[in-house]
């Protein structure tokens, strides 16, 4: 396969030296066409691997959009017509850790705690169906449950009580979180209930 | 632990006896006072449940909110005061099965559709760092990784990418799901960058 790469960091860096390792032909590009990383990239990729301007891996019948959010759209228009091509978008709209550019800028979490004043709100049992929380047990491990708020001591009875029912408790951070884990919630939905999956999954975390 | 269950359908149901198993004062509440479904939960919870007024529930040391969203705000208005009380929050505030009625409304995923006319957009390798997608299998299993697009045949190019990888793909459905992959994203940020969990952990699909 043929596949263009917009973006030569981390992401487009690791994904297009891994695709040439397994024999495709990946053409690096950048918005900045003396890029070290993308020409050490080209270099170490074996024969199958090279560098080019933007316009040119857009030619590439696969494309990875693998840009900073900022500098997306240039990228984009830099690339031409892209009819007809399939493209990977592996960007995020990222404002900073408390949430996105687009999208994301509030939560029911939130507006729990302002309806409920003064309470300690931990954001909680909300990204599994209760099925999961009758049985989190799997045979491979335990789901995960993440809670999210902004009391320690709070947050420390809610890990017990998770724990008691057989859950990986995680600490997702401040109540602002709960615009993480509703957005969760509706991924599990949508999984269970439209793209056939049914009910009885969840996710296991995964350390080395 | 004295706790309050403020909705007793399912997820109430299931939480608050599992919790009255485990020896818990487990109190079931429900805007319908009459609601058969709560005085069920309260019978066969044995000695430490029982139904109660909202109002009276929301006395425990603990309260579990899980109400359907559109029912939460006069649920929080009839519990009265919840100044300094633990309060569990497992509402979403669910639109359809394409947003949230807060927060998600649009994606990145969604304005690249945008900008890039006529491209098939396939939403794919934001989820995770690039560590990840350097090395996806871990001892217990392999990391799961989601994709979202509009159309079949570049959504199964994209799939075939991230097997050769070594990733367990899991299709989240339309492009509209970058509303949930890309808040995804930012939970995973946040847990590597500010909950000093690292970048080295993932999430592995568990069915049974």
């Amino acid at each position: 396969m043929q596949i263009g790469i917009i973006g030569s960091g981390n992401v487009g860096g690791t994904l297009g030296s891994r695709w040439a390792q397994a024999g495709h032909e990946v053409i690096f590009s950048s918005r900045n066409p003396q890029s070290p990383q993308m020409h050490d990239l080209a270099a170490k990729g074996g024969r199958t691997a090279r560098a080019a301007p933007v316009a040119e891996a857009a030619k590439a019948e696969v494309l990875l959009l693998a840009t900073p959010w900022e500098a997306t759209e240039a990228a984009l228009r830099s690339a031409g017509s892209l009819a007809g091509k399939t493209l990977i978008d592996a960007t995020n709209p990222l404002l900073n850790l408390d949430g996105l550019t687009l999208g994301t800028t509030t939560s029911g979490g939130e507006q729990v705690a302002g309806w409920a004043q003064g309470a300690k709100i931990v954001k909680a049992f909300n990204t599994v169906g209760y099925n999961i929380m009758a049985d989190p047990k799997f045979s491979a491990g335990n789901a995960v449950l993440f809670y999210c708020g902004d009391d320690t001591d709070a947050k420390q009875t809610v890990r017990k009580l998770t724990e008691e029912l057989g859950f990986d408790p995680v600490d997702a951070g401040p109540l602002t979180q709960a615009r993480t884990l509703e957005p969760f919630a509706l991924l599990w939905i949508s999984l269970a209930f439209r793209s056939g999956m049914g009910r009885d999954f969840a996710f296991q975390l995964l350390r080395r």
